[in-house]
């Protein structure tokens, strides 16, 4: 008997969705996830390095600001070897012309450079022994620089990137006989995305037996929870019938309970070789009632247009 | 009831095979899949950078047209550089030995060259702040470019292609005691693909209760569907039997109702570590009727010959 | 009967759950997983190669320890080609200046330093064929020592690495209305981990028939063995009923029996489309029982702190 | 009742077993998998690229015989361009001190290698139009072969290998009451592989209802056909119990219908979170009857070693 109820309680426990977010986060209308796919929490007390994560900041960096990067590094190490060459005496560097102190410190910050990118026109070339040295290792650095950021290029171009754009706000729609929660997707580049899935969980406070608001988790039934082929566009579409947790529902209840629909795609992007996913949330605000989508697809001749900018246009009805 | 008709128009919708086209693409004799493997959909109004989509056309490039392009750029840059050069004036380019304005110009031109691929020789250096300047951030451009290029190679290299080769047509050939759609792949280097999966979907216009046309899709049951290894070739072969969407379906009428048979392949290529996929698909007028193929292995001593240029030989029976 | 018989024992030995351990390793206070994941085992007789294994150790060198192997390397390439240099003869490399032994073999030095890196300056060059040769084999050398660093740098780059750190100890800790084994992870960087599954395996030493000890292994039934995303922390939580391994053992049966608590776990890294995987484990003496471990999550405006120090924290009831 | 007939056949065809071999591989005493896992087929009639197959030809050879082909394409594209200088005539390139014809050659191919390896001293440069514009392009060809190389090393390095070594031999060992076919693989590295799959498939010639010798293929069932764990030594097992293709079969037998035990082995390298595959085959001959493995583990403190030079290792009963 006793065994029984644990079994039960446990059961229960078991049965209880949870998308890894807990229980507990109730409020201050706070989203689960941000519109760039993040999850909303903060880490902290990481490491330093945990923190800085620096692979994935610059893998992820925007390339104008990746590209000022490089340059401000490249500016900042000549002017530090710079500064030890004209330390160490602009005797030592063979060739300098430069007649007072700001020449004969800007031809060291050139030599620096000429020595970095390995140019090495030998106009100025380095003569004794601690210049040569110095001049040595900043050769090597700059080699060893110059692969890190080959790897970093690399990694840029072949990051995985789901190249899906979402429609501004999910509507509520008449569909069939009944209505239906329905958004829509597009893919914006022209690769292969194939064996799409999506995964759609509807999220909002309820309130428990002691009083308390908790978080409860719903994975929503799909018309067509799959594609094999994500050429174009695709509305994903939550028919509302009873044992829908959004059935009898009005647009005031989902406000006040902070409603969230939360969104999960994964493919596989055929043009790379690569799994590729996304993640999106409409929140209770971002839902519009009774308005339908209009259409994006428009034949033209021997091929189908897909019209982008009408991704999120709907009318009222 | 009325809950009852809900659920059988939502689970009539649900049940619809959809290979994400949608209903509506009927006509003017397009085809789905173009023979690249590329779906037949435009895509407009995409912003700059999705257009571009700079990555994968520079990967998806043929050889030779990269190399060219290569080569135009490095010309289009020296001729940039070159010129800033020349109008700085060639007094800041030490060891210019030209006479004429000519002669000057090409060595600005070359002295850029040397700058731009770090060879650097020296003969001709730059001096005064503005051209070492100049100098200095032509061989970062340089170095970056080159890192860039590296990644690009590296790209197009491993890039994932499955090497399938299809027959130029499918037949309808007698199989066992009824008949069966057949068409005939080949692997066309000697990468290992092993767990190969085939689907196939048989696609045409059909007109529903409003006499609207429509495009259906159909899943069609293979003899096998599956090979643990793909080494050489593999004959795919659907059955035509009761209740199969072709069952006593005339040439005629697989001509008007735009047929289409589209093929997806799947395989994981085990030389690189890479899932591969393969596209296809052959419309009602590439499909031969009442012919057969003609064998491609042959038996020589200790190894098995697979003839490749029999691949889209048949014999009409 | 003997066919029966025969069945019977085959059927128990295909049920023998096994990690790929074996039934033999049974004592010396050994555990079968150490805390950095690695298995305990020791390959005896490796040829030089897999010994050697020089990829997978570059791979997953410090990085301080990698930079430094480097310059070491630099250093002593450097030295063997300035011997070589210098033994040839200093008067075939025009433009040095040093006046004595030790000077023109420094000076040696950092022409071959200068070939490795492709700087070459020019000040001084090579002159005559031997040395010429050499200077033009050292400077390809360097070409491809450095193509090799730039690969061994974006691996080291993007090497697939789980960021999952485990409490310290696991605990026994009340549970509904029994007790439950349990132990907290935590994802220390802004990776978006989704999809996470976790295996865990009891493992202890049991006496068979014979009386022999041997080790046996039980999957333990998890309240949830899957999250959708690993974005912040995960309680794992084995709930102790009828028919777990763990019902009614006492820590000291278990201290005993060498139990230890294996862990495996495997997601999907979304930021760099890599499956990660991380295992540990918890030996006997790593299990504290009667506790409970303190709250990381706390509420902070609109975003949802995670206290990263208080993972291994728990409170003796 | 034709409807029927035509079913059961084609039922018969779809329940075959097939590899992807086909039935009619048919002796000469073949095998159909080779040792180094390759499949005995030769492809005919391939397109020029196909046969070459350049990158996998690259990244699959040995690291000797691939240092060695750079250094002899490095002499040959030096040889080339040193001819060309030196047809343009060697007072196009500034600094030559050669006195003789072959002096000047070699002066002109080690001024080659400077530019073609960027090092560029200086000593030597190029003066005039043409034979400076064949300097640009000879830098030019340098970085891009090197940006080549570059990747080739990366993909020679990160290249999926399954460091999976098989026994010489299967066994046919007693095996509980009954017998089974055994053979055994060792993990020759320290990758950690983990949920390691085993197919083994029996292939034998057998003869059809019209006396023609056919190929058949039957999937053997096996003790254990997966390990979570893949870190140390596995012995793979088949009991050979009623049902078996093997049941009652003798040696003699075997080796008459040209048996073949073919095995695939599909596992995760963790270690670079690659999947990895392993073929091998044995064929009659190979299989030992009446013989045991002898023990590959032995415990050696708080580790246990695995013996890897016993993995063939069996005595006779």
């Amino acid at each position: 008997m006793a065994k029984g109820r644990v079994s039960e309680l446990i059961r229960n426990e078991k049965e209880r969705q949870d998308l890894g977010f807990g229980t507990k986060i109730t409020g201050q209308n706070t989203r689960l996830i941000n519109k760039n796919g993040q999850f909303n929490f903060r880490l902290v007390g990481q490491d330093f390095r945990s923190k800085l994560n620096l692979y994935k900041r610059l893998i992820e960096m925007p390339w104008l600001k990746f590209s000022l990067l490089i340059f401000v590094l490249f500016l900042v190490v000549n002017f530090l070897f710079a500064t030890i060459y004209y330390s160490l005496g602009t005797h030592h560097l063979q060739g300098i012309v430069g007649t007072n102190a700001s020449e004969k410190y800007w031809e060291s910050f050139f030599f620096s450079a000429q020595t970095l990118t390995t140019v090495g026109y030998g106009r100025i070339s380095p003569i004794g022994f601690v210049t040569s040295a110095i001049a040595a290792i900043e050769s090597l650095i700059g080699l060893l620089a110059f692969a890190l950021a080959t790897g970093l290029l690399y990694g840029k171009f072949s990051r995985p990137v789901a190249f899906i754009r979402y429609s501004e706000t999910a509507l509520i729609a008449p569909y069939l006989d009944t209505t239906a929660l329905m958004f829509r997707i597009v893919n914006e580049r022209d690769h292969q995305l194939i064996d799409m899935v999506a995964i759609v969980v509807f999220s909002l406070l309820e309130t428990d037996k002691n009083g308390a608001k908790i978080r409860r988790y719903y994975t929503l039934d799909l018309e067509r929870s799959k594609v094999a082929f994500f050429a174009s566009n695709w509305t994903i579409v939550h028919p509302i019938i009873e044992g829908s947790p959004l059935w009898q529902k009005t647009e005031a209840e989902m406000l006040e309970a902070e409603a969230e629909v939360i969104i999960s795609l994964n493919g596989h992007d055929d043009s790379f070789s690569q799994s590729v996913h996304s993640r999106n949330s409409y929140i209770a605000k971002e839902i519009v009632w009774n308005a339908k989508f209009v259409a994006m697809q428009e034949p033209a001749g021997q091929v189908t247009d897909v019209i982008m900018n009408k991704l999120s246009e709907y009318d009222l009805l």
